[in-house]
């Protein structure tokens, strides 16, 4: 307990008070803005920036659509040389997610553009599968942005197959550099900035952390 | 194929070389960085800002962990009047994940701080004791950020408590408004920025996508 000088007391009750008043109204706003945000359907979301946390969250999205029942659907771009923790764990259940790896790690490592384009392509394919099931509730498209980036994929033909899917299923899109006309059709977007970096600290990349 | 006037052919070969050899001096760059961070330590990882990811991310983290073979200790801050996603699919493991939920909603739906800070203390106690634990590979305490910047919770004993962890065990620390001291002792840090958000069109907060 602390009273002031000018004699108004600053108990703990009163910050228990004014607490209260501030989150009724705090209450109030969200209720409202909830009140107002009632269309239900199918979300293209994307996770952009240089940031961590792009994947993390496509997996994160994936496990919360299990949890509901939902079934899910995993194509990852460019990554897939090495095995991730989170393709070790989601395999294990594979009445709920179909997962696959376009295998050939990042296109520093291959330095084929030929070969990267045809991987690139047979991926999508797979993913266009996922965008023709509607039993498929989420579409996990890890570093798709990439392959976008660097035009291994046509943008408007992955759009096209983007709004012709299924009114319900939602799609999660990661990567960094996503192209403005994807940002344009999404509903929404995130971009994740970097703060730091343990990397820059001299630590490595650790298994449960970055794979 | 393309000629260009100056006689220069612009043909794929020519893409693909130019692709080859950026790629290639890409590859060394990323190789030396590689190189250069090879310490192994349990990290602090931050996720904050506005923007969607921040506790999917953590729950990406928690299955990459899981995948690996670690077990995972969560505590959710905050969120857990509701049963979500990730929570109804995590419990399915209840040999490699350990769930703590406060249990209680957000602040602004209580409304009662004595109670709020209660609750804090009591999800802290547990978060506690997974700091203790080094069978524990990974932590993630999902919206501690909204307890500390309401003084639910004091940061420099959180910040003791992180620190005092198990050398080799990572952290996952969750939610907006991350206090400067925190972020002083974490290793990575993200901010989540909005980009556009489906709410703001009208879109309801959505099973698989938000919770």
């Amino acid at each position: 307990m602390n009273d002031d000088i000018k004699g108004t007391t600053n108990s703990d009750q009163d910050i228990n008070d004014r607490h209260r008043v501030r989150m009724a109204r705090k209450k109030e706003v969200v209720d409202a803005k909830i009140k107002d945000a009632q269309r239900v359907t199918g979300v293209i979301v994307i996770n952009t920036g240089n940031g961590k946390g792009k994947s993390s969250s496509g997996f994160g999205m994936a496990i919360r659509a299990m949890g509901h029942g939902m079934k899910v659907g995993i194509v990852q771009f460019i990554k897939g040389a090495m095995s991730t923790g989170e393709e070790q764990f989601l395999r294990r259940f594979p009445d709920e997610v179909s997962f696959h790896a376009m295998g050939e790690g990042y296109t520093w490592e291959t330095q084929n553009r030929e070969r990267d384009i045809e991987k690139a392509e047979a991926a999508w394919a797979k993913g266009r599968q996922f965008l023709s099931d509607p039993t498929i509730g989420l579409v996990v498209f890890d570093e798709l942005n990439i392959a976008l980036k660097y035009h291994y994929l046509d943008v408007q033909k992955v759009i096209a197959d983007l709004q012709a899917r299924p009114e319900m299923q939602h799609v999660v899109i990661t990567g960094r550099g996503a192209l403005p006309d994807l940002i344009e059709i999404a509903d929404t977007v995130t971009e994740m900035q970097v703060i730091k970096h343990a990397f820059k600290d001299g630590i490595a990349a650790q298994a449960g952390v970055e794979w």
